[in-house]
């Protein structure tokens, strides 16, 4: 087991309805009741241009402005670059850890795998990302039928991506679990259609091991 | 003397008060007479995307919203991204001569040279320009003074990069500078500080020579 850290960067990676924000939601509870210093963020969404974007990009431009996947990649890129700036960075820097709802892998299977342009996603990436990745990646990995199901059951407005066909989402998943084979240690691929509360003590379970957090 | 092209991709680059898009608008008349079709564009602006971004880096985002230059970079790939799919690419297929103010140069270095990311806006031109490099770049040199009167003489509503220091247009005019230097197949260095018909008769030449355009 690792030294524990006074901060670390902790992302939640998946398609939707893998319970990638419920996970974050039970972790960061958790990492507070032991003493932590916690800031839970999300992409994109975390800054008031992210926040521009995630509707522009979630809920539709005008039909003359649909963009490229690569548009969409660096217009994604465009919040992880203030997001990073503006709030990771200081956080980790204050000694909190920093809990993100999407990040990087997103933008990689989105637009990189989903478009098949993965290497230069990619590589935007790491021009984007610099030296800031993130300390532990969850990839939360759920069958697509269970994940469709929980993502409808969650919201009556269906965001654009959740209308799209089980195909795309099928590939979405193989481009999850892609990214946490090829970053072992970086990434931990979690099986998260058990119950919260199951895949809670997986994802402290870790915490523990890889970043030697004294959760009780 | 190469054999005649029936369509070239051209972009003029240089700072502030170089004389652009005068001798843009000069080049696409010699052109047209000599019965080419021309696509005069510019970047940003050139799509409906594209001008909501001008407008934004232009004429300045609330407080909050200030971008880093690598976040000013990537906006402007945005715009060059959807402006190189939606309109270069297929006045170029159509056998137009493609006429663009301003292009990739003018992002290396703004925030490249200007803000010590050469490299990294480097990396970052190689995506997103990707195989339609321009076949031809007039950089349009001009001692910094002469240039910052044309460009107040010009507008009374100066824009926000107007409005920087000399210091900044000296960086920015060796940054040009390099770019010509660093790229001598692809770009022509010219003296412009002469009047608008002499600059004019030098950029003609150089299209005779370079792309075998037959200007009479």
């Amino acid at each position: 087991m690792p030294p524990p850290r006074s901060h670390a960067f902790i992302t939640f990676e998946g398609g939707e309805g893998a319970g990638k924000t419920t996970q974050l939601a039970r972790l960061q509870r958790r990492l507070e009741q032991a003493g932590c210093k916690v800031l839970a963020t999300r992409e994109p969404g975390g800054t008031p241009m992210g926040a521009r974007i995630r509707e522009m990009l979630l809920h539709g431009l005008d039909a003359d402005q649909r963009l490229s996947s690569f548009g969409e990649a660096l217009l994604y890129s465009l919040d992880r670059v203030e997001h990073l700036e503006q709030i990771v960075r200081p956080a980790l820097q204050a000694g909190k850890y920093v809990l993100c709802d999407r990040f990087a892998d997103s933008t990689l299977a989105y637009q990189g795998h989903a478009a098949g342009e993965q290497a230069k996603i990619e590589a935007l990436n790491r021009l984007v990302v610099d030296e800031t990745w993130p300390d532990l990646t969850f990839i939360l990995d759920v069958p697509v039928p269970a994940a469709l199901a929980r993502a409808q059951a969650r919201s009556q407005k269906a965001s654009w991506y959740d209308r799209r066909e089980a195909a795309f989402h099928e590939t979405l998943r193989q481009a999850f679990r892609q990214i946490a084979a090829d970053n072992p240690a970086r990434c931990a691929l979690i099986q998260a259609d058990a119950g919260v509360e199951e895949v809670g003590r997986q994802v402290e379970q870790i915490c523990r091991q890889r970043l030697g957090v004294a959760l009780p």
